[in-house]
């Protein structure tokens, strides 16, 4: 479909061929002993016996795509999500402007947005029965303070008395929206999520990730033990690095960085063991580049930087990366 | 764009303007008295504090949609899924065939695809804390029964064991990757679903709504209180009906059933509470059709009837209907 047939206007539209999702990863594993309940399942409707034992799938990753008739690039995009959050990351900001999926489907890529393991669509499995642990839940106060919106003081219940750090980029009029996307997570299925991400990527063929914070971790850690499967990894403020760089010099690198880093200890950290570990990648004869925000004069980026005012700037400045590296 | 401008092929594309997202109900709760844990959150980093104590975001909804550039319908389609599952449900078949998301968009729609509360990206709230009881988790055994695919007794973790009913459409080869469809659900959530669901339609305006099983249940209710929602409502058996009809009469209404409902000792009271309610919703003048597949000659189909070998076929029907009520 040549650009001239487009519609006219800013947003040039995008042509699919197909949307869709599938479920990779998983096993199945079987339940016993679980009393078997009577429940009122409907309303208006008598109980029903509700029996939890018998077979569960667990451990399946979400994945859902679309394919464009006439893609600008062979290589599709894959978006892996941070903690507490799904694929609805990548989707319209909580203020309303579209998301960095629809920037890259209209830039030409075909898309696969993830949901992990036990977040979102992928389902989650009973603990302690088949899960160990019990997981955790994000408030809109440790919110605030982790996606570096002010600190940690600086937050209230009441909108009009927070405090945010001076010229933050985030909507935070819609505070409670993005509060909406967060999901609980449990902190110990790194490994499980991982091998149901290798199954989907197995299904895909490489791909150009963008990760965010958890998922950047995780991204890392794929890039090193798996580089067949990536033509390149954008990684946005990873929480942590892998204990090493295994094959990793093999996939170009883009890390991202916003603003106000040096305002929490957490941060901090997470950004110094991250230029090790670049260094480290580098010193092996990795390419790797280092987007930092504030560097470049850029101020006031969150930890939710796709959701910024400026993300359109950003969603260009990895594309550019991306054409220059592919 | 005119249909001559399409690329060739039985399935024309899809032009899009606009994926994206939005949340819709929800409310702030504040947690207080929750130990504060310290959890290594991410591999390989130190750990760090945990506090749940704070404000939460619970009770709201998903609703993914995709924007034509040029409908051919002015009112969009919105889908609700049924228990245990998400917006997942219309999307690809498990066994990889199109879902009905896509046929509709293909026919000219804008859709829009919900998860409800504690659903999918919906994200769900501790209990509990927030929630008051726990929920429930759906083995293969239960759906197996529950969706039709055979009798109870005909469950067998050995695949090869199993017997469905004779010439049964749903692709039981891919049994597993339905398993990993499944969410846990409460019982108790109709009003909390429903009262986020009202707030997606305050932002979407009138709809044609699909929905399915307990996702039916809601819509029967919700065409009975909010008939100014709905330009029709198409109902893909529902697993109970409303105490009383309200003002569903101004909605037209298809109900959808598959096979072997007698089958079932549920099922067939299920069917007999909504042919009730069909009779009276006609007794006050309502338009209601009801496509009873195996009356027509069309055997073999399952609660899951949007996945079976004919679900296009049996969409191509609801779009019918669409025609020729609007």
């Amino acid at each position: 479909m040549p650009q001239s047939d487009k519609p006219e206007g800013d947003r040039p539209g995008i042509w699919i061929k197909e949307t869709g999702s599938f479920f990779a990863g998983g096993r199945r594993v079987t339940l016993t002993g679980q009393p078997i309940q009577q429940v009122q399942v409907s309303q208006n409707a008598p109980t029903r016996t509700v029996d939890m034992n018998g077979e569960n799938i667990t451990g399946q990753c979400y994945v859902q795509y679309l394919r464009q008739e006439a893609p600008g690039f062979d290589t599709p995009l894959m978006f892996w999500h941070g903690g507490s959050m799904t694929g609805a990351t990548w989707e319209t900001t909580p203020d309303g402007r579209p998301g960095w999926q629809n920037f890259f489907l209209q830039a030409g890529f075909d898309t696969f947005v993830c949901d992990a393991v036990e977040r979102g669509r992928a389902g989650w499995s009973p603990f302690p029965q088949i899960y160990t642990d019990a997981p955790v839940f994000r408030t809109l106060n440790d919110v605030w303070a982790m996606f570096r919106f002010g600190p940690p003081e600086g937050y209230s219940p009441d909108a009009a008395a927070r405090r945010p750090f001076p010229g933050v980029r985030f909507p935070l009029g819609s505070l409670d929206g993005f509060g909406s996307q967060f999901v609980p997570r449990w902190t110990t299925h790194a490994e499980m999520t991982l091998a149901a991400y290798y199954d989907a990527l197995r299904r895909t063929g490489p791909v150009w990730l963008i990760a965010h914070s958890q998922g950047g971790h995780l991204a890392l850690d794929a890039a090193a033990t798996h580089p067949e499967f990536f033509k390149g990894v954008v990684i946005i403020e990873p929480a942590s690095v892998p204990r090493g760089t295994g094959r990793a010099a093999r996939v170009p690198h883009l890390l991202i960085w916003g603003d106000n880093l040096n305002e929490h200890a957490l941060w901090r950290s997470y950004r110094a063991k991250a230029d090790q570990y670049a260094d480290q990648l580098r010193s092996e004869g990795g390419e790797v580049e280092i987007l930092d925000l504030p560097a470049e004069g850029i101020t006031g980026n969150t930890h939710a930087l796709m959701m910024d005012d400026n993300a359109e700037q950003i969603a260009a400045r990895i594309l550019d990366w991306i054409k220059k590296t592919g």
